[in-house]
């Protein structure tokens, strides 16, 4: 078994300690947090504590807390692997001795159960040799493990932001219309299911739709009469960023 | 049985197409489209014209071309209903003496077979009893059928455009961006899948994850820096509507 000490009680590391918890290959030593309120719901089967000094000897140290926080952290004198698991940070920010990354692609929300088994994630370590029990701990836990470097890591992290943070906004303009006109939101879930289904069976650009890519002025006049500030200067542009992509090779 | 004739064999017009041939309580008599070539597949069977004074008797004859065009087509001696499928159009721009709407709200791409059993149709006549004609219609292609009048109807559009338009644009930016760096867009699959379930079970403001509604404004900043164009002046509107949304209450 591999010992784990997981550094945060987060969006990202409560899911990481239920999945210690339950991971037959994974051993959950030691919870931190920085206060301890949120960690004593664990506290009569694991170890918890609020002070970096008091971490207990463990395999890998995993750091769930916020990117600025990493390099606040003093952790040169633990004996184990420390990664964090942020998406755009290099492991250079981590104070330990041997350091690297695992970096979990996906959306953590408290209230939502997730299946880590579906869940690709990055890693990179500073020293070769700690990447052969990384790529073990990472494996225990997803079937899609993949050795990235920081450059990638960074670009897959910005992808993701225009993926998921921005494609749920735009879902979060259409809720909020309908809500205003009184218009249930579940009728607009087949179509939902329909964009995401798509993206699995043709890239994005020739799955496009809609007003914009048809150049359909008339619509789009009469859509932009009906909206106002932020989100008539997003119909605008991201109709702008459809009509220009239309026909142009990457 | 119901007999159809389709005008129009786009995007929307060939999957009704399809659905009118394979329904046993549809009989699909002509297909109207202004040039025949795209509709000679089927004169073995169904009768075709490019003439709109061509045009054979039938219950209900559907409008599936470009919005500018409907007010175009002088139908107006035509005797059964005549209803187009827009979802900004009102009725009224039908020259013909029965007058409705079909709008389904779907995206509809010739490449990709679709299920009209779960696509809603918003339907609309101005005599009301012509909608128990069209209410069966609709029924015999989908489960989900609603009287919706005109103004629901164009924000439900208006709706559908961010819901299912806008959306796949982030996801477009997101595939260019890891067709550049060489990363797999395939990587991003599980995260989508995701982003997408979590519209089933959260309002998109509740589900809402990233960089702006964390204001980590660091991450933002190193964002910014690789973006240029248009990319650029959309990450900066939208993480300004995720970050104005968030906490607001509707």
């Amino acid at each position: 078994m591999i010992k784990v000490c997981i550094l945060g009680a987060g969006k990202v590391g409560s899911h990481f300690i239920k999945e210690c918890i339950n991971n037959p290959v994974l051993n959950l030593v030691q919870i931190y947090n920085r206060t301890l309120q949120p960690i004593k719901i664990y506290q009569d089967s694991i170890l918890i504590t609020q002070d970096t000094t008091h971490l207990v000897k463990a395999d890998v140290y995993l750091i769930c807390l916020a990117d600025d926080v990493i390099k606040t952290l003093d952790l040169s004198s633990l004996k184990g692997l420390v990664v964090h698991t942020s998406g755009t940070k290099p492991y250079q920010e981590i104070n330990a001795k041997q350091r690297g990354v695992l970096y979990p692609l996906q959306s953590f929300s408290k209230e939502k159960h997730l299946d880590f088994k579906q869940v690709p994630l990055c890693i990179e370590t500073e020293f070769e040799n700690d990447l052969e029990l990384l790529f073990k701990l990472a494996n225990a836990i997803s079937t899609k493990v993949q050795v990235l470097q920081a450059s990638q890591r960074e670009k897959l992290h910005l992808a993701a932001v225009f993926a998921n943070n921005f494609s749920n906004r735009m879902m979060g303009i259409a809720y909020d219309l309908c809500k205003k006109q009184k218009i249930d939101f579940t009728f607009l879930q087949p179509l939902l299911q329909e964009t995401f289904l798509k993206t699995q069976v043709l890239p994005p650009h020739i799955a496009q739709t809609g007003p914009a890519i048809r150049e359909d002025q008339a619509t789009i006049n009469k859509h932009l009469e009906q909206l106002t500030g932020l989100d008539k200067e997003i119909y605008k542009l991201v109709t702008q960023s459809i009509q220009k992509r239309h026909g142009e090779k990457l």
